[in-house]
């Protein structure tokens, strides 16, 4: 049976032993910069997956990989223990965000939980700013929940412009600021400026310049180019096949209507 | 964690100690004509905030605020001690009503409970009336809950048109009348006829103006054109921003269906 | 507090004492047929009002009504002592079906719940049979939830053609037939072929008409048309302005969102 | 009262004493391959009904049978037992999938709950695959929720083309395989190549042969045919009548708002 919010432990938190982790959220948005960066840092640390979350607010629906099986969509929780140099990390990757309204809320609920039983001290989201054209120069603009956050951003070179992003932070990276306000712990947005149009690595570059900076992290940024280039092979690719199928179901929708 | 809905009592309604109070409600709506009074009244009568209200059913963001952090959706409760001349009063405003049909229904019963915790004795609701043309001198039609409370309105000057408004009064301002009546609470809404086009400050001064006298409050009316101004300059541009990131979290939704 | 499916007694069952009832549902629907007839029978009857519904599946509005006081949309069941010729009846009317699909099982679960505490031992559900052009000879066609059903319907001249209505029937007037044979309740439900096209007294008459008959109810049909008119009228009047008034909701949306 | 996912044991799956049996899903999908083949299966093998799921998900309405009787929308489980040379089995058919989202998630879990109350051992879903275009010679592709089933499928002359689905495998037949992978059960969809434009008994007839083969079941298909036939003209004769009762409901909508 699978639950709205269905959060399984592969590890028990005290077992994974994190030291007051940084929690790091890096789901699909625009210009997909926040999940490379995130993915790119799973890979890069080799960091060990301990939670996975499937939900109801998720697409009906499996996916079919290269080899014939199939898997569900599914968020997943990944921790890295640092060798003192940096903090300990919890990283949020995954194939979706909700697709209602309220599922946001839920699964945020359920994210900042996590956060919570790991010990995290501080969250970052992860995302792009999408600003309709192309950008030569990306670079990083910030938002956070405290005014000392937003301070000390400021002091890693990141931008904060008044009234930008004017229409808010939709979805998970935008929440998780909101909601981990209520409960007490700090949070700051890094987005990275993008056109918006494309699966940007430039923007995903910058982003993780800036991060790696203020975890103190050593993380090669080669395979990020090629990641990307990757992803928006496979996002082309799906969005075709996607389309049609999502076509075809819908056309078939009469059909369904009768025995 | 944050609840479907989600009150947040700031202090204890016993600590606050009003008496009787009257229940004001003005969130956002036809013309920001409620907004306006509500918002104002809070400013000018520097009305302390006793309860924020969160809920699944605000969209799924955070608002971004000129220092660059950022704050939930949230809707609040004013308390406001009357020296003895007028009422006591609680003023309902905010960021939002429901996105959803049912989370109507779920927040009017969070707001009547807060009203009853307080021991309210009455509710206004404040909105505007879209006629759809421009309105040269603004007047306040009126519904409430119960014939008596029909007599005293129109006592004020508050105009009651057979049939009008026929679409009836949709959201907040409606269902808080219609659930206070099942409850044995009298309440009415007060709108302000207006184009529907824009803010409208001339319309918020007429329901301002018959307000203040039925609650024998004298309130300033100077800030509030300046009010709607500034208003009416953010709306503009939030508008403007938010069609583009929701545009984009739109066309990015199709990138989200993949890993 | 309202609850999703808010059911508010106004007797007791067995105050109100009736026999083995029939439970008879005219909400609103296709050439409002079905609740012409209702809305008729109550009136003619007389019968009095004995259970009110309120629910989150109605529209999130109050109606304002001529004497400038407003009420939440409701549905009633009205309670019918024959004179001992006749069945006692229960006759379901009022003024909105969900606004939901899943709405629409919520709302039936009460209503034969309510029929089963009143011992109703049948129920028939009025509607339209909307064909898309001008009826000259309306005629009445039938579908029931038991073959011996059928049959009786049948002697009573009601029509049977295979494979009509073909597309189902959507709403109350068909689910409270599905329910109902689940829970062993005998059910039928009555159609007045109708264009579709407005208020169709001359169908509800058809209707009527075998309706009492097979009651052994007598019933004057003379204000039918009348009120129907009427219906027209108001209808036509209330679309008008239920328009305007959602239309300037709607594209108050945007400046709903910002502070 | 029906439940949200009102699951109906006809039968104690003790006394109907399957042994591990494999559970066969085939509800309206693409070009209905899945649905004819799971009907076919349940005629030709005079499988015995042993539940009846009905859910607020389905669509709120009722069917009207040729008699005139009606019936609630119902997916149905029936039971086989072999005589030995083959598997037991159950074989879900039906009328509809969900129609919310949300509701896919909750119907799939009370699926899986019957398949383990039952034994089930393996779960195959049964579906199209529409390609857009006409079909010569249809083949079957397999999807599966582990290594070892996928070759077990290519023993059977099963197709795997990487990447195919593409767009992942939408509704019941998908998520039946990614839950029961969580459950631990071994699960495979076999989809016939189908246009995707009809009923497509060739598509079936593949799909109906690779399956009996798997399952060392013998199965007439003379009959196949003239069951997509069949169940072609009722589609397009209910398509054409429901689009006319869904489009005076809708257009009737405006009228159910008075009372």
């Amino acid at each position: 049976m699978l639950k709205k919010v269905d959060v399984r432990y592969l590890k028990d938190p005290e077992d994974v032993g994190l030291e007051n982790p940084i929690f790091i959220e890096g789901l699909p948005g625009i210009g997909h910069v926040g999940k490379l960066v995130a993915d790119h840092l799973v890979n890069e640390l080799r960091a060990e997956k301990v939670v996975e979350i499937y939900s109801h607010y998720f697409p009906p629906q499996v996916m079919v990989q290269e080899d014939g099986t199939v898997r569900m969509p599914v968020n997943e929780v990944y921790a890295w223990k640092s060798n003192g140099d940096s903090s300990d990390l919890l990283i949020l990757v995954g194939d979706f965000q909700s697709i209602s309204n309220e599922g946001h809320f839920e699964l945020v609920n359920a994210y900042i939980d996590i956060a919570k039983r790991f010990g995290a001290r501080r969250i970052y989201t992860l995302g792009g700013y999408g600003i309709g054209k192309l950008v030569e120069e990306p670079y990083v603009i910030g938002a956070a929940n405290s005014q000392d956050v937003v301070e000390e951003l400021k002091s890693f070179g990141i931008k904060f412009e008044p009234g930008e992003p004017g229409g808010g932070i939709i979805g998970a990276s935008g929440l998780l600021l909101g909601v981990s306000k209520l409960e007490g712990i700090d949070a700051a947005c890094l987005m990275g400026v993008t056109s918006g149009y494309m699966v940007d690595p430039k923007s995903a570059k910058v982003v993780l310049d800036v991060l790696s900076k203020m975890l103190n992290l050593e993380v090669s940024v080669e395979a990020l180019e090629e990641r990307a280039k990757e992803m928006e092979k496979i996002i082309a690719q799906i969005k075709e096949m996607q389309e049609m199928a999502v076509q075809q179901w819908k056309s078939d929708e009469d059909l369904r209507y009768f025995r």
